[in-house]
């Protein structure tokens, strides 16, 4: 008996490793070297600065197979500024040094030098990435990564077609710099809403009154990017949100789109016309092109949650064989009402997990972090806060810190749990906007199950609650729930938690006056990012940090040094 | 005899000893923290960011006596963008690793990181400050430096007033990302003529037409600078050059200027009207208020050397108690023909050593390098060559990478010491433009005296030869003539070399079509930037670097590592 048990265990081990060889064998490398530059682009028709990807923006589309290596060559020619690109969405299991995170993981890489990212793209789904260097990401250094299933996995969903990616953004005329400017002086001045929407880098800026050399409504590079279907077939579009600010609906003239996936995981489909995309999301929709094939169609993007001061972003959907650049015959149909939250909110419910393939989420939390979100005033300068304290970044990165217990580089006071949750009133502007500020960080127990409560409030203006798009590093969560208004710590765990079927994501919104909560576990070693995606409200200091299991971290490469403490490690 | 001659000895000792103490404790040291940020300033009407120290640009002067210690703590609050501050003028005798330069002494420094400078500033004189990285000295970050004479030491000539500093520098609206990526796009783009002449950062651009909100004429940012003057009085007026691009004319409406100092060395005094000053140049100026002191005079700097597309920069030099913002009466009076490159070179010649100053020259050289200055194409990319080389930099500084013996960061080849001048037409297009690019070197024997002539010529453009301000790093040189046409190696020597009385400074113009022969002794082990001044040709490859006695210099401090190979230093 024990000894079949142990050839049986001995046949099981001979088999793990047959198969572990062929899936090693399958798993492709691929080597990407990229030169960041500064280059004059016309995307919405106004000539302005853009960081490019040899010579792109966005960026060439990452395509890789699940369990593939991406090594990525990433080579600054900025000539006076630093650059860091984060893997969006890839969780960086066992890699956490390579999440290309600036002040977290790495120091960012100086005018001249290389960065080589490498690591393992290890589920299939739709990623993205992006600059992660102060707000460098709006300036266009961004992409979307496209993971497919491995050859002999299936896809719970049948399409014709899964070539086209859309990556949505939003562009300011003023550079990055102006902006930082703006958001960090005193007195506070906000940058204002982005001058266009921008679907696959191509938008529409009315040049009217600007003299050619700066817009040119006739530019190539500003006409609209067009979408070509063969009439019958169903397409899957792998859709990114990569907007710096604003939250947006997205929608296809006359077609339904069914949602089948998010963040990388498979949602039971539901269909819609609009789909509320925030920024950090990303979403795969199929559509078939089932309409009037004598025409072409818009799609478009709208601005929700925030009154729009920014035009529609306007892509064409050309049915074969009309010609791809021929405008739709109709006016653009309106989007849905910007103010429309409970639109939004229903979407967020409706996002769970398809049917099997749940992965249910643990029963309990070992902890719950409350985290109230709010805009302050600390000294004198505008900021966001969570549970009263506004982030500041320190400039050695945290991991590397944490690696060499060098305990002066952050705040090592335990950062706030929770808020006073009975007396905070989250329907008013407080007497007193002031908060504090600080580099602590949240340890958590290595493989606990962690909750989070996201609490949104009112602003510092009257009756206006933001919506806020929080995005988590390292780790895929459990969406457990929505809700308006407080959240209710008697009640609205039993009431309102789905652990049936929830979502895993990476981004969730935190609606107007709402609550978000999420479940994660600790189980990846490091330190890690979870921030309002929203690059303004990042830099003024909506982030909070993970620390967990980060004594199993190996040695900090040499190519993540270089900035502040880490120059005491240089040994001349 | 013996020993009388001993005890001799020991007396001169002993007093050496006992006034290098009473020096020693005279000697102050300079304590400064400058904080460096982007801030809108609006110098010339138009609002632009501007690099600030402590919200100030021009920055703050700098005010020592001969013999102090300066420490300047430089904390980068730029964000996203790296900083290096060079001590234009500083010898940095025994302080190599102060110099300042980006890719030569030191890594840039990073957004959130501190670099301390610390230097002994050993001659009085007037010298600068400005950056030294990619073209970010044109933002607006730099500043002058005020040496006076230690007490007891006295001046050859006399003045009621030293408390005035003029800096001149032109402005540009777009921004150094602009300029950049312009100046390295493919096709070449050409920044043109800078906006503005800021004097103290002062300027007036014309604002009609244009949205109140980026230039209004009325904002008391850019009203004019007002020195104020007593009748009778003279003052001595240090001026500095710190253009991007500009040669200027200075002048100082119905007053006479006596030139008495250059580049930290005392002048044969000569009176002129207008005072040509290149990119680099500083100078003291003696103006006694002699004129009817009824009314206000403009103070002027204009356009030379270049077909002017940049108004004239204005000031307005006040005479107490008139207002002083109450403008001259006057038409401003033209400056000097803008292409009188006669009426330049007669100044250059006229700058002599002082009599009872003169520091005499090595009669002969150990070596001659003569540079030919060409413009040229390499890549398709428009460029500036030395003798048909282009210099490329490296991103791990010379100076480490020379200390740690990394001989493949860059080019070992020696750089070349001549051209074919026997051949070269100096007044034509070359049917072939088109050059190499290397980082290579020139290597001099330590103590050696070192000739080295500039040799224009015409540019890619018929009939044109362009004014480049040379600038040498870590010594000063004796300029020992100046002339037209091709340098004659058998006469030229012998016939217009001044071994006499030659000025020694840091900076000289190379007038077009002409040539400029200065002299050096390589004594301050390290190596040193010679260079154009003009930003963009700097950044065009117009640069050669001198390497002497590097052999003596120390290990490199840890501030000035972080990237390229100095990463592999890191031990962690």
């Amino acid at each position: 008996m024990v000894e079949s048990r142990k050839s049986l265990t001995m046949i099981f081990l001979a088999l793990k490793f047959f198969f572990m060889i062929i899936s090693l064998s399958e798993a492709r490398v691929h080597n990407y070297t990229w030169e960041i530059t500064y280059q004059f682009k016309s995307q919405d028709c106004y000539k302005k600065l853009a960081i490019a990807i040899n010579g792109m923006t966005p960026g060439p589309v990452i395509s890789a197979t699940e369990g593939d290596t991406i090594i990525v060559n990433v080579i600054n020619r900025l000539i006076m500024e630093n650059v860091a690109i984060h893997w969006h969405g890839i969780r960086q299991i066992g890699t956490p040094w390579m999440d290309g995170t600036d002040s977290v993981t790495q120091c960012a890489t100086l005018p001249g030098d290389t960065f080589t990212y490498q690591f393992v793209v290890d589920r299939a789904g739709t990623y993205m990435y992006h600059s992660h260097y102060g707000v460098q990401k709006e300036t266009g250094l961004y992409g979307l990564i496209k993971v497919t299933v491995p050859p002999g996995k299936s896809e719970p969903f049948k399409y014709d077609d899964d070539r086209h990616s859309i990556v949505l953004s939003d562009w300011y005329h003023s550079s990055s710099y102006a902006e930082a400017t703006k958001l960090t002086s005193l007195p506070f001045v906000w940058i204002g809403e982005p001058q266009s929407l921008l679907i696959n880098g191509r938008g529409k800026y009315d040049c009217s009154n600007l003299n050619a050399n700066v817009c040119n409504a006739t530019n190539p590079e500003c006409l609209p990017y067009s979408l070509t279907v063969v009439p019958g077939k169903t397409y899957r579009l792998r859709i990114g949100g990569l907007t710096s600010l604003s939250a947006l609906s997205f929608q296809i003239e006359g077609h339904n789109m069914t949602v089948v996936e998010a963040d990388g995981h498979y949602v039971e489909p539901f269909v819609t016309q609009n789909l509320y995309i925030y920024s950090g999301e990303t979403y795969s929709v199929l559509v078939t092109a089932n309409q009037a094939s004598s025409r072409n169609y818009w799609m478009s993007t709208n601005v929700v949650g925030r009154k729009p001061a920014t035009p529609p972003g306007l892509a064409i959907f050309n049915y074969y064989p009309n010609h791809f650049h021929k405008l739709p015959p109709t006016t653009l149909p309106p989007g849905p009402a910007w103010n429309d939250t409970r639109a939004r909110i229903n979407q967020s419910l409706a996002i769970k997990a398809r049917q099997g393939f749940i992965q249910s989420p643990p029963s309990t939390a070992d902890k719950v972090i409350v985290l109230l979100n709010t805009q302050n005033t600390f000294e004198g300068r505008r900021r966001w806060s969570l549970n009263n304290v506004s982030h500041t970044l320190p400039h050695t990165p945290y991991l590397i810190a944490q690696k060499k217990n060098w305990t002066d580089v952050f705040d090592q006071t335990p950062a706030p749990e929770s808020y006073d949750f009975q007396n905070y009133d989250i329907y008013s502007v407080q007497g007193n906007t002031n908060t504090t500020s600080s580099s602590s960080i949240y340890r958590l127990k290595f493989n606990s199950t962690v909750d989070v409560i996201l609490q949104n409030a009112n602003t510092m203006n009257v009756n206006d609650s933001e919506t806020h798009p929080w995005h988590l590093h390292g780790h895929d969560f459990w969406v457990l729930g929505y809700g308006d208004g407080k959240f209710n710590m008697s009640s609205d765990i039993l009431e309102k938690y789905n652990l049936v079927d929830p979502i895993m994501k990476n981004t969730v919104p935190l609606h107007p006056y709402g609550w978000t909560a999420l479940r994660f576990r600790a189980d990846n070693p490091g330190i890690w990012l979870f921030h309002c995606h929203i690059e303004a409200h990042y830099l003024m200091g909506m982030l909070v940090l993970f620390e967990s299991g980060s004594e199993m971290v190996g040695e900090p490469p040499q190519q993540n040094m270089g900035c502040g403490r880490t120059k005491s490690l240089m040994k001349p």
